[in-house]
């Protein structure tokens, strides 16, 4: 193993690394050995990463000596209910853990979401291990604790703030992933830029090519920049109650897409993010608080990567404000009946605000949806 | 109101009170006012409890003029399962809550323990407050955070440690329960005096009858002196990695015993757990721990009381040895394959091991079922 690098999430007693670099899931065992207290571990997946990578793992565990088992869910968001997540608690209370047993999550953003979910309230809390496999695991979803699975009232609105013990982030499974998912991702890179670091955002304009057609060096750069960003946040803090809403860039919006095509293929959760992020740009521009030159750039340069940058680029959609703004009114960060919006002031200057008249709102709506 | 005392469970920014004396559900809004941050409260409580303190406590919100909306569960253990925690997290999204919401728990342990499972994962963490209307818990379960549901594995193998932000002991509540309640939850308070405090557990020798008749004043200083000994364990040691296991004294025997009984009307918890701690003394006795006169000394106390002392006591009721012991293999304390066991020195000096030959649990188990 070489060029690995080790990031530190730094959060008193439950603080964990982040392990970044190729080839972590076939050398996973030297790494998260130490953290198995007790055997069998247990690995969570789905039954398509399953076919990537599930061997590659359990051959380093084997040759470590570590006994494991295994429970496969079947891939896609719909796993993420609360079917799912019951069938999940019986699997693992089936398998007679103990409270030092560690589950492995190994796959994408719902394996991780609701494996972490899982572990903190099996036994009232079990150890788990972030193994993600997608790009948006690996630099969002996989890093922070968040844990959570869908209701019909919306995404995540169950779940937890539970920390993993370890992230290790294997750069070179991103090349078993779809162009698609892989762009999908790309947006949750892109958003560490825009909200808080311009000149990463200028890398990303000037190396994010090269990065989505193969090149794994700049891939493996682009995943230590954005866990940074994202551990540093969460390391001041960790429950939301202030500067983590950052990494909400784009998602308010992003998450009433979402809603409206039903979470599901139609619009992936990265690529809602996009147009949310653009949309939030936007907003800004409209009401003065951004140069519009800014949010033009930030549009042209997603586009160019091949994310969708507004709603009409969702094909076979039809839009309405008013319910993508009834959406927006059951977001998690509502307080006293007010949303909360992260807006900027420029590339790399995201701010939070719940002072935002209503009317701008449904002005871009308006403007977004007839674009 | 007068008569009151506040005892402070230390756990740094997460501490809160326990406040012990009559008549506080009528006057509960001025204890809770400050801690009510967005309206309205969500009152969680079951159609039993509600008919004898609903009233009172929504009169004394509204009189304080804090808005709050009332969710109703089917009294019994059945609402502690899967289906029930589902139907409760889908009533209080109903509510609209945001993440400064308020769940207050009006009612016995299962209403505590629904109640708090759901604050700590409903929007990934509300407030939560605990008005314990049962003896059982307001000694025991509504305090020190371990929230849960029941699944088909066993009880309590779903949950989470969710500290409440106040709870609010009526001892005045205790004078709506019927007498096998009541008894049951003696079981809990005789627990402190047995498991650390000598002292007590005489004082409880020459009270316990007539706090369990209706003499007020004894009920508090035996609620003030559990929730007191409690609240010192759970600072201590909040998510039992040490000492809290010795609240689990009669809890291995007593659960194996209710998962044999179908955990209902036939064996409450309480009697579970007498049956339990003098199962604990005489397993001390018969391996020359304990002095066989401690032993015989709590039986004694507990069945002059009105307590079941042995599985025999439970009519209508077949008991299998090797079942029991199944039922304890699956507890959550379990490590290594080997089972935790709180045993005991002599009354008021109990320590953990999990250093004991199972021929000996079997020796003590064929005969208390033979008994």
């Amino acid at each position: 193993m070489s060029r690995i690098e080790t990031l530190s999430v730094a959060l008193g007693e439950r603080s964990y690394d982040i392990v970044v670099g190729p080839d972590l899931i076939s050398n996973a065992a030297q790494l998260i050995a130490p953290l198995i207290d007790h055997e069998p571990a247990i690995i969570i997946t789905d039954d398509n990463v399953a076919g990537y990578h599930l061997g590659s793992l359990n051959d380093s565990l084997k040759s470590a000596g570590i006994t494991s088992t295994v429970i496969t869910l079947p891939a896609g968001e719909i796993t993420k209910g609360y079917d799912g997540f019951q069938g999940l608690l019986t699997a693992i209370l089936d398998t007679g853990p103990e409270r030092r047993s560690t589950l492995i999550a190994l796959g994408g953003g719902v394996i991780g979401d609701i494996t972490g979910f899982a572990a903190s309230v099996v036994l009232r809390g079990l150890d788990f291990i972030q193994i993600p496999t997608t790009l948006l695991a690996q630099v969002d979803s996989s890093v922070g604790g968040k844990t959570g699975i869908n209701t019909q009232h919306g995404k995540n609105l169950v779940g937890s703030f539970y920390q993993p013990r370890m992230v290790l982030a294997d750069t070179g499974a991103l090349n078993t992933l779809p162009r698609r998912e892989l762009l999908a991702g790309y947006a949750e890179v892109a958003k560490y830029g825009l909200l808080g670091d311009k000149v990463f955002f200028e890398w990303l304009e000037k190396n994010g090519k090269a990065l989505i057609d193969g090149n794994d060096t700049l891939r493996q750069q682009a995943v230590i920049k954005s866990c940074s960003a994202k551990a540093e946040i969460v390391g001041r803090d960790e429950k939301e109650a202030g500067d983590r809403a950052l990494l909400n860039l784009g998602h308010t919006f992003g998450h009433a897409l979402e809603a409206e095509t039903g979470f599901g293929e139609k619009l992936l959760h990265g690529e809602a993010v996009a147009i949310g992020m653009i949309m939030a740009f936007d907003l800004s521009a409209q009401i003065g608080l951004c140069p519009i030159e800014d949010a033009t750039r930030v549009r042209t340069h997603l586009k160019a990567i091949g994310l969708p940058v507004q709603p009409t680029d969702i094909s076979g959609q039809r839009w309405d404000s008013a319910a993508l703004l009834g959406h927006m009114g059951q977001d998690k960060k509502v307080r006293e009946g007010k949303i909360t919006f992260i807006l900027t002031r420029g590339i790399g200057d995201a701010f939070i605000t719940s002072d935002i008249d209503m009317s701008d709102v449904e002005a871009l709506l308006d403007r977004a949806i007839a674009a």
